[in-house]
């Protein structure tokens, strides 16, 4: 049996969209900080493949404060928000849609952020550290861009076509300026590394570089959730290395998405 | 502090649509029936003004089961969905919208059907009783309409514009039969006299009938929920008629809407 929850007329929504739905985690982890709050605000899920007459829905319930998108949306829905928030602009890419004080729809992207929030709430604070991310797709841009603004030392970016690495490097200097470039997939002692590529959601993918190069002076950390050990979290765990689960990407996120909403629509702004 | 309630990637939801919408009771009184019959079901409001483009999201969100509809839209929802029931037909506005098996939505109209079952409840069961219904608008041909299934012997129409009464009685008899006739406004003794005009709402308006007709034969019913307690219903209460209140029509409706969703979308539909 499932709990009837305090949903009334005044009850603001936070939509979770993605195709398929099923599997979202978000509403079960950030309704309790929005109840916590005192906000009448609920997460819910939407299922939804035409996000063109979907966003137009969405756009004319104004009770529904915005969303967070899961796959495969997060790149069109980028198309179709009235502006973006740099680290969205920078990754071509939104997790979470926000209903602004103009009523315009904005998009956000939380993924490095939340990269980086998850690596603190460990204890493993990224500032003035030297940092090996492995890859140059949109991951990597977001946690490369969200590790040098949490004050990271230096970033080195590897990627099999290192063309790509060192476009997204010197993107980032542009944008954010920081000691970031294109490097070889090979650590340094006390080095935080971290696979921002999808090698290991497979178990027959390659391991992202070579295990053998691993020490227990450095933190090997994972973008990849499931599953929650990777071979190369695996690996690093038999060389002493501290790992780090690609879960906390995700944990780390709620917290600041909900205070993303709750800064335009908590109770202390229902006061104001 | 509001409670957080158990939602999750599977819940479905039921909109409530209105403009403005902080005044409806639906989520409060459908969501712990919902519960109760263990379905993972979630009524919330939607405010919404731009029906087309709502109704353009609402199709396009998957898990979005229907919804149900309140000032002012009850009227064009009608021309916007794909059927609609009897019901919805006859009197050309719909209350609650469903998502079919085959996709589509199809309009409904339970505010008869709900006046009836909240008589019922009250201990006032219209088979076989004789009824002046006051009026011939919309509310007045739903309640029409469900006296009759529901066994009324005789229904008396009295509205100012007689033209209309007799429109109405005419419609109804055409449709599904019963003794169905245009009136004056005068009861008979033992009668259900019903106010279906919108006389009450404002406390400058005229009263329906004479009151110096009542009397304790009778039983006398509004559908006015606001105030609790018409006019018509105070003089009818000194005259020692038996009252009922406009809100037990809400009150009706609720379950049978429930059972309306669950019938489509309930645990045992789920696992069949």
């Amino acid at each position: 049996m499932h709990e009837a929850p305090s949903i009334d007329g005044n009850t603001k929504i936070m939509g979770m969209i993605g195709s398929p739905v099923t599997q979202v985690k978000t509403p079960q982890a950030i309704n309790p900080i929005f109840a916590e709050a005192g906000a009448n605000i609920l997460c819910v899920p939407f299922h939804v493949d035409d996000l063109e007459s979907a966003m137009a829905g969405f756009r004319a319930m104004h009770n529904l404060i915005g969303f967070g998108v899961t796959l495969p949306h997060k790149q069109q829905i980028a198309s179709l928000c009235d502006s973006l928030d740099p680290a969205a602009e920078q990754v071509e890419a939104v997790n979470v849609v926000r209903r602004e004080r103009d009523g315009s729809f904005r998009g956000y992207q939380f993924d490095g952020r939340g990269f980086v929030g998850g690596l603190m709430a460990q204890g493993h604070d990224p500032k003035g550290r030297s940092v090996l991310v492995i890859g140059a797709g949109g991951a990597s841009a977001a946690i490369v861009t969200a590790l040098i603004m949490a004050g990271a030392s230096e970033v080195g970016i590897s990627n099999r076509t290192t063309s790509r690495a060192e476009a997204l490097a010197q993107q980032v200097r542009a944008r954010i300026g920081g000691n970031v470039h294109a490097c070889d997939p090979v650590p340094k002692p006390g080095q935080m590394i971290i696979n921002a590529t999808s090698l290991g959601m497979d178990e027959a993918d390659a391991l992202p570089l070579d295990p053998a190069l691993l020490d227990e002076s450095m933190l090997v950390a994972e973008v990849i959730a499931k599953p929650a050990i990777t071979a190369l979290l695996k690996q690093a765990r038999q060389r002493g290395a501290t790992i780090h689960g690609g879960q906390h990407m995700i944990e780390g996120q709620v917290p600041m998405i909900a205070a993303h909403f709750l800064a335009l629509y908590g109770p202390d702004q229902i006061k104001a």
